[in-house]
């Protein structure tokens, strides 16, 4: 089991629709599953929470619902609360990045919930009494209140890349070995010396050139097989030229 | 100036006003402010994208609007785009968390654009062939597919973060000194010994265990002073029973 089945998002006292389906998706971007909506506001748009949920439905579906925060982490080892007030916990916030191993440590032996406050008042201080952790994500000064599904998206993006479980694309980055590469230089060396575009005084200083252009970033087997195939393809070309007298 | 500044968000033939405006609050949200949009849809809901934009109207006003993803990007240095395809470009992508800094710096001097492509087919060829960098967002495998104004977010997130604009609480996690700490603990001890909640014979057993409780995380000064308080009443309390015989 990944400590990400263990981790609960609460959604508490939400008005939007949109905005819990929005959160639903980001959930099951980042590899999280559980969603709690505390005291839900009456008339809650479900078919825009639908879709905006898009193929994340099940997460919507499979929705548990609390009249009260504490009741929905009544069996939650920890309990993040999601906060831009300064005041009483402001002392004692952090980033998300700073919390999620903490968080991630603790859900393998315990549920552990993320609480995001209304659209309109944020989380109350009843609510916060309950934290056991507070997240500060970082915002600019002047506009530091976030969307509510984009505060989801920002907690559960950091939890899901600490949690180790993406994969990076495989064939990334393998840099072509030398002797390889330089195969390759003399090819286009003499290709470019036959089709005319140096001569044998300003050859040197053209292929130093070359080189640093070829040698800003990493340079893959795949791609000196590429230079490799144009150069041939330019000595073929250079081969049909009419010999010089 | 920030080098937030010099970065561009293209989003390309979007589809919907909502994300649009997502995105301007996103991109204020993390310190950024140009937005361009290339050949957006007709018919996009300009009313939805103001009220998701909220308080970011301005960054969704002052939108430049261009026919092709090459005028957009023009000017730019570095040409970011985001994509979670595989192939050809797979290679050479990599996190956001990954790129900022490079993006950053390349901000101190030229323009730079991160692009993002339609809700329904992401960025096409053409778009990823005026790409310098690919940006791959971490995602489940179960749903790799980010909505666009998530996607912007994560990428401003991560450029936000790694610009080292933002400041964390000021007054956070200075630990209380020793000697303040023990003053406590001797004044707890003696309150404790007076109320009765414990005898001379296990005062140091039941002292070990609160302070094991009060130092598994940090113990500021401002926790010490009302600690503190809560002796001194405790004491005050203990000072009015009856004396024994």
């Amino acid at each position: 089991m990944s400590p990400l089945d263990n981790i609960r998002i609460v959604l508490v006292n939400s008005i939007y629709g949109g905005n819990v389906g929005s959160a639903c998706r980001a959930m099951m971007n980042m590899g999280l599953s559980q969603l709690v909506l505390v005291d839900p506001r009456p008339g809650m748009d479900m078919e825009e929470a639908a879709a905006m949920a898009c193929h994340a439905g099940d997460i919507l579906q499979n929705r548990k619902v609390f009249a009260t925060t504490a009741e929905a982490v009544a069996d939650c080892g920890l309990v993040a609360g999601t906060s831009n007030r300064g005041g009483l916990y402001r002392d004692h916030s952090k980033t998300p990045r700073e919390w999620a191993p903490r968080l991630l440590q603790a859900a393998l032996d315990t549920p552990v919930a993320l609480l995001f406050g209304s659209e309109d008042n944020g989380l109350s201080l009843d609510d916060l009494a309950l934290c056991t952790q507070f997240i500060r994500i970082p915002s600019s000064e002047n506009y530091k209140s976030l969307n509510i599904a984009m505060s989801v998206m920002v907690c559960a993006y950091e939890l899901f890349v600490a949690s180790g479980t993406f994969e990076p694309p495989q064939e990334r980055s393998l840099e072509c070995p030398s002797a390889m590469r330089e195969a390759m230089f003399a090819k286009w060396r003499k290709a470019l010396l036959d089709i005319g575009f140096m001569t044998n005084d300003t050859a040197d200083h053209m292929m130093l050139g070359i080189r640093r252009i070829l040698s800003r970033g990493t340079l893959t087997e795949k791609d000196v097989q590429i230079l490799l195939g144009m150069a041939s393809q330019t000595q073929w070309a250079a081969n049909q030229l009419p010999k010089k007298p």
